[in-house]
């Protein structure tokens, strides 16, 4: 057995993993907002709102502890930057629920569900991962596969955006649509931005 | 009294608070802009462009500065980025600015006056906060109200951007009037990471 | 002659040359592309976004390197920094092209290719400006030139985007061609953005 001799304070891998949780969560309630009717969508709106509000809170939690920790398990920048890349993808998904709230958008086109999909099935890859930051082991399955998404994400977004100019002959729906699609894009590559903070980080203590 | 060995250089404290006062001046500007016909728009936008010129060549100083010297006040990146933060204040304050008079949107809805109040407001608290970083003194009623200010500003663009889907129904004048409202959110964002980042730098040293 | 005493690997000056060359050839590309018809377009934005495929991996060549190299011949987070500001200068050219096509846009207005030659002229100073990183010399010239650049570019942006709203009263072209007009601008932006990173190193070196 190998000795550590700096003990390293391995809750921030816990916490990583709390606001991963919320991930999950966060793109569920997005996945139920879809299928649900208008005063349906404005309740799960607020629950998601709940959600990322807890999110906040964990990310608050490992701002604090890092600013009070002295040897931290690895780079504290690189914390800091993942901590927050967390957080962006819960905003964007959340800003796109509110839009959908907001602009009282009542059909959205079948690929608005694709691209959810994948933000859920990216949530899980990521809070699968964090805990394994501890040891770093058996990340690279995950930033190659989230990378992956990301581009499949890309293809679904592009393809949305050229059937809503298409079919879409009302200027400000069509405004209102385009934006709920980038948002829900943006949230993507919020997830790759994480995954390609996470391969930095391993390859660093590689 | 305690003797302090390494001499720390004090005028960054001087140079953010001398962009932060500029933040002032143009939030007073920028509400001057709302009240004045097209011509006069014109004068006070220009006026505008001059304060985020100088505001310009203090976080330029800045940055100079921050080059030159060997030992810092506190950490170097910690000083970029709220000089680098400032700025952005400034920026979205003029980009309102540069925009009400390109697209010479004559009528601005009332609440576009109570985003520009709120961006007074955290402009005023956060010129007064910047020399208190010199004793790291009385931060903490600062950053909380910055962080009440952007929630209000928050619930004002909420509320402005459902008014201006329910009442324009002239698509390129809506496209006009949200990207405006926008930029202002995005200038309340802005303080709050002003804000954030002291919190931040606070937490560390204390 | 001055001994050097830590050997500094030298390569990542070649690698960001390389980065640096194709935003040239994408440059070239996005000017071809507005002059040819729609095939030819579609046939001129693969090819672009081939060479964004190699500019990442050059970028990516250098993240690897940094992160494996224990002496960096200056501060390792400026040269990532560099690196993925000039990453930046590509994305933002290829998605202007990706537009172009996506919307079907056949005309576009004169200024629009002006737009394209100032990030010609820009993308060349890049390229030759990056292998005098090595000795730190003759960059002044390289920085001040970008910054006039991009003060062109903005005063360009500015007369096209009222251009757009006084000629065009179709909203959806609007929407369309305001879109690419803008993220031609990003495009300038962030060429400053890299001649800003390269002063700043300039002076921490100096």
């Amino acid at each position: 057995m190998r000795l550590r001799l700096t003990p390293r304070d391995t809750s921030f891998f816990d916490l990583l993993g709390v606001t991963a949780g919320h991930l999950v969560t966060g793109a569920q309630l997005l996945a139920e907002l879809l299928g649900a009717d208008r005063p349906g969508r404005k309740a799960i709106a607020k629950q998601l709102g709940e959600v990322e509000h807890a999110a906040d809170e964990s990310t608050h939690a490992i701002m604090r502890r890092l600013n009070q920790t002295f040897v931290t398990p690895f780079d504290r920048d690189d914390i800091y930057a993942l901590a927050s890349a967390l957080d962006d993808c819960m905003d964007d998904m959340e800003e796109a629920a509110d839009l959908i709230v907001l602009y009282k958008v009542d059909e959205l086109p079948a690929r608005v569900s694709d691209q959810v999909q994948v933000l859920g099935r990216a949530a899980e890859l990521t809070a699968e991962a964090m805990p394994r930051l501890r040891a770093m082991d058996g990340l690279q399955d995950y930033w190659i596969e989230v990378n992956r998404l990301e581009n499949q994400a890309d293809k679904i977004h592009r393809k949305l955006i050229a059937q809503l100019f298409d079919e879409i002959s009302d200027p400000i729906l069509l405004m209102k649509l385009k934006e709920i699609v980038e948002v829900l894009e943006h949230a993507a590559d919020a997830f790759e931005r994480v995954a390609n903070m996470v391969e930095t980080i391993a390859l660093k203590e590689s």
